[in-house]
């Protein structure tokens, strides 16, 4: 199999030497060896996410922290903020674990507003506010900055975000903007195979997860932190995916994080120009398009399963829109280690599969 | 770092050849190419466990699928048999999820009789009962087949097997012994990274968790198995681990499988005859020795601590007891690829580090 670009939402393309990386030998997860790992990523995350607090690296999928945040943080009632299917999911997460929650919903492709969530916040008795970051399904990115201001004027209530498909490919300021958990997987952005989340705890949610009772053994905020003091988490860690996750930070700081942010807006603006140029629009509403996935507005009405089955010929996968909006929207992801050029090169043999040009 | 055998009890040396298996590009999870490598584990695994039933991969370590019996089985009262470090986590889990529980305890050393269960199953109301197959604290390996024929007489009454250090270097009878759920991470009989757990779900465990409230949401037995008729999992799984788990497998059927257990007895066997010869004695009480590890009792008060850093200085770890017998025993680990030879160049080091010869 060859190596090269896939725009699709996730798990993206994964580099060579970072799969090389990952295959080194194994160590114990109670030695020296493995806390000088963690001990050596755990710093590079805290710089990444612009937090001196924790950040901790759970061996899941990002719904097992998706999960435990509800199960660590709510005793009262949660604010689920949904915007499309990953946000809806969180909601949905709350029930399967017995706690109360309210969804504050955004229609699909429009974006949740601050002032939304001031106003559930002041009618309502919540102590904790999820929010997805960018939603994978609609390509939209909500202004968690915005939210996060909102969230804090409400003592006692605590703000969790899924920033699954941004973190890593935008700006975030854990301790500036005020968030309590932030939490990602690794196959988006991070360029890295699927099976790890990395997620951020403050301290006051710390404080709350040890007041909490039935949070579960698997992702306890409280274990984890305990665990934390000797680089070394609860249980047995993806130590392989750790290795790939050292090497990926290394690889960031390398490109300079400001340069991997402009490298993934030049993506996310040379995309929303082909969709445009090309007549076809974009699904988001005007202002809140994700910059590490663009989803677009099918206005063209093209046949784009016939597309992606063209594309596969040539060697590319390609998304054809999301649950209800399939066929309707289709999403380019421009996320992790890929280039502008080879967002281009997707472009023009899509440009030639639809016959656009 | 070279590759050498790891005699530390997980997670164990990994093949050079599986890590390169694991290092293939990444798939999408929801396309063809997952599907059709899920649908090839999946009857390898059938195999292995000897089941028609369904055989699912958690993308987690064991400890998450622990967690997710006890939500997904019991509404009522679980009987959790604990012999050890490990089992005896089996059974905190139950109140981490609030989850009512007995503890039926022998002592470290010691194994589960099935007359212990016989007696606590006819006197409790008990909807569900826990036990370890191999004890990796202590070295004990529970008579499981005779567990579960005392368990099957109580109508009602589900059966979860902690296999994690068990699991492919013993034979495993999940249809015929009756076993409701039967799990293992990956990183020991496997010889496999950390990161995956593999969990077998019989019929009525399946119906059993459909009536459970609050079961969860990432690892729900009944989403698992409503992805599996698609060949995928309910989340991103730990795609790269699922590379090399079908890379192990094919490994163990060319072996063939009577032949890998064979060679599991003959290491444990040699390692029972060097302890003994050594004047150190076994830990785990006759007829109850663990075939993938060894726990030595230091009858002979030697300085494991000393022995473990010569040991370091010559490349290999070794483990020098676990909890409360730390130091009064230690423990060889002989699971996965090892062979016979590589176990007697690690016991001729120990002899001379040890001064033993």
């Amino acid at each position: 199999m060859s190596s090269r670009f896939s725009p699709i939402p996730g798990p993206v393309e994964v580099s060579p030497d970072t799969l090389q990386a990952m295959a080194k030998p194994m160590i114990g997860h109670r030695a020296g060896d493995y806390s000088d790992l963690q001990g050596r990523v755990t710093p590079k995350l805290q710089r990444l996410l612009n937090t001196r607090g924790d950040v901790f690296l759970g061996t899941c999928s990002a719904t097992g922290v998706m999960e435990a945040a509800i199960r660590n943080l709510s005793t009262k009632r949660v604010l689920s903020c949904t915007c499309g299917a990953f946000s809806e999911r969180w909601f949905e997460i709350c029930a399967a674990n017995g706690k109360a929650a309210d969804p504050l919903r955004a229609e699909w492709g429009k974006a949740i507003r601050p002032q939304m969530v001031d106003e559930a916040l002041h009618h309502g008795e919540y102590d904790l506010v999820t929010c997805v970051h960018n939603e994978t399904s609609t390509g939209v990115m909500n202004p968690i900055e915005e939210i996060a201001k909102v969230v804090r004027k409400y003592p006692g209530v605590l703000f969790a975000v899924d920033s699954v498909s941004a973190m890593a490919g935008v700006p975030i300021d854990v301790d500036g903007w005020g968030l309590d958990v932030c939490l990602a997987g690794t196959q988006k952005a991070f360029a890295l195979p699927p099976g790890l989340t990395v997620f951020s705890v403050s301290a006051p949610a710390l404080e709350r997860a040890k007041s909490v009772p039935n949070r579960g053994a698997y992702i306890d905020f409280v274990e984890f932190k305990s665990f934390d003091q000797k680089h070394q988490t609860p249980t047995t860690p993806a130590i392989s995916m750790i290795y790939g996750l050292d090497f990926q930070l290394d690889r960031f700081f390398t490109e300079g994080l400001e340069a991997r942010y402009a490298r993934h807006r030049a993506m996310a603006e040379a995309c929303r120009a082909w969709a445009r140029e090309r007549g076809f629009g974009l699904y988001p509403e005007p202002g809140y398009e994700s910059v590490t996935l663009t989803a677009v507005a099918n206005a063209r009405n093209v046949d784009i399963t016939s597309a992606k089955k063209e594309m596969s010929k040539r060697g590319y996968s390609i998304d054809d829109g999301y649950g209800k909006i399939k066929g309707k929207t289709f999403r380019i992801a421009h996320m992790g280690d890929c280039t502008l050029p080879e967002l281009r090169e997707v472009l023009g043999l899509l440009d030639e599969v639809l016959k656009l040009k």
